[in-house]
């Protein structure tokens, strides 16, 4: 059962204390992410530039043609981030009659809120895991949290990649732990089921966790996991990048990174519900392809 | 109302008559392309060896375990085309009952047979068009033709992609008129509509022809009309190839081949129904994937 909703201002409250906090981590995964372009010294592109983040807000009408909220877009290419964005949006208004049915509580009116960031690094180095995270707040006739983060090395059984793959579950396992018994278990097996390529019969990466509908009936605890998560990624991401970065590569690796790529695109062009949704529903373009990688072989 | 099937040797006379033309087809477009292959002496990659297409037979276990027959895929990697994938297959068993009631007449047993060729060539060019060619014909409680080329030139706005996309129309506007009134406006109105991003309010390309469940009730004449479509296919596009393939290209057009590719993906993996039917009835992988380009960007 789905928790009633408070009163309004208390729901106010809260959608201005989730979006605060999603753009506060936007903020703070950027810092971190520049700053790893500065302290490149190694590897065959320490001699570019360090990146910097370009921000580009844009609107959103709603299906009706009434104001529909919009987001920032945050886009970096660098020289250890080949091509990163970090979007921040919060938007509202009533999903148009043939996507109610499938939305919890969005039956009656139609109406919703959401406000959230999400965020795809393709990285430079074919040494260095590509990275997806968001986490969001719902609200419908209901509210809920949801998101996740998962790392896709593009060696799958290199030792690097089992210590980068451990080291990435661990903290997002110490997030969970603190939260419920049960959430990296559930959470971890949710994302490995998710982000699975049918056609392929292969794993998207090393995983991690992903999580939705998220509604305990504790708001202020399922807000805390959610920032949990997300300070787990900010945690444990930007500590990989910085371990592997300096390394060269050669040819080789880059073109295995290159193909590997395809499937990312493979994945979210076929499968991914969160792309597929936003397109066919008139959401901003380049934001959400923005996850797709700047280059790719199908050779 | 659909025509009533002949008796069984007769389907069998046709279906071996199709067949016998898809790979007859098959083996003239390899050889008129391996023919540019060797005629390329400009532009900056005609220092590598002309290449020739490698074939590989494949066969498909039916859903339910059975022989389900298969196919050749033929790739190409040269030096005019960079990666060209000209298939032909003839399956045969019976549709999985959820797929029974998206087929004409397959509703009652679910069996089909289905022959065809399909082909899909980016070239190293970015002055001469990608195209895309397939035809078949089918048989399940029905029979019927299908199929269509499109040509997907890299600068939709020059005079060379003018006078490209005139005369490749030309050759399918004759073969449509020589076998129905209206067969070149419908057939390429449902080709523009096909043929289209709604997320980007693109079309793919120049646009061509596109025709399915064509059953005029006189089978030698839909056959015909079929072949004329791979002939006129085979007189045009070779020839718009060399008139193109010799000339310098500089990165900057590159570049924009690269990116213009990334919509040749976004269509065939969100929006093309074959491609899709394909990932999701476990056709065969590396076949149906052959039609993505080598080499894409999204910047």
């Amino acid at each position: 059962m789905p928790t009633p909703l408070p009163p309004p201002e208390i729901v106010a409250q809260r959608k201005a204390q989730a979006r605060a906090w999603f753009e506060e981590l936007r903020d703070r995964i950027c810092a971190a992410f520049e700053k790893l372009e500065d302290e490149l010294t190694g590897g065959p592109h320490a001699d570019l530039p360090a990146g910097r983040f370009e921000r580009k807000p844009w609107s959103r009408p709603n299906h009706d043609g009434g104001d529909g909220g919009g987001g920032v877009m945050g886009l970096m290419k660098g020289r250890v981030f080949e091509k990163v964005g970090v979007n921040v949006s919060t938007v509202h208004g009533t999903f148009s009659p043939e996507f109610r049915a499938n939305i919890p509580g969005a039956g009656e009116t139609g109406e919703f809120w959401a406000s959230g960031i999400s965020l795809v690094a393709h990285m430079r180095s074919p040494l260095v895991p590509a990275v997806h995270m968001n986490t969001r707040m719902l609200v419908t006739g209901q509210g809920w949290f949801g998101g996740g983060a998962d790392l896709t090395p593009m060696f799958l059984d290199s030792v690097e990649t089992a210590e980068d793959a451990a080291d990435f579950h661990a903290a997002l396992k110490a997030a969970c732990d603190a939260h419920g018994d049960d959430y990296y278990p559930r959470f971890k097996e949710w994302c490995d089921r998710y982000f699975f390529l049918p056609h392929r019969g292969e794993p998207r990466g090393a995983g991690g966790i992903f999580y939705d509908n998220l509604d305990t009936g504790d708001w202020a605890a399922d807000f805390a996991f959610t920032r949990a998560v997300g300070l787990a990624f900010l945690e444990t991401y930007p500590r990989i990048v910085a371990r592997r970065m300096q390394a060269m590569w050669n040819d080789a690796q880059r073109e295995h990174q290159l193909i590997r790529r395809g499937r990312y695109v493979e994945f979210n062009l076929i499968h991914d519900r969160g792309t597929l949704f936003g397109l066919k529903t008139g959401g901003n373009i380049e934001a959400i392809l923005m996850s797709l990688p700047p280059e790719v072989k199908w050779p």
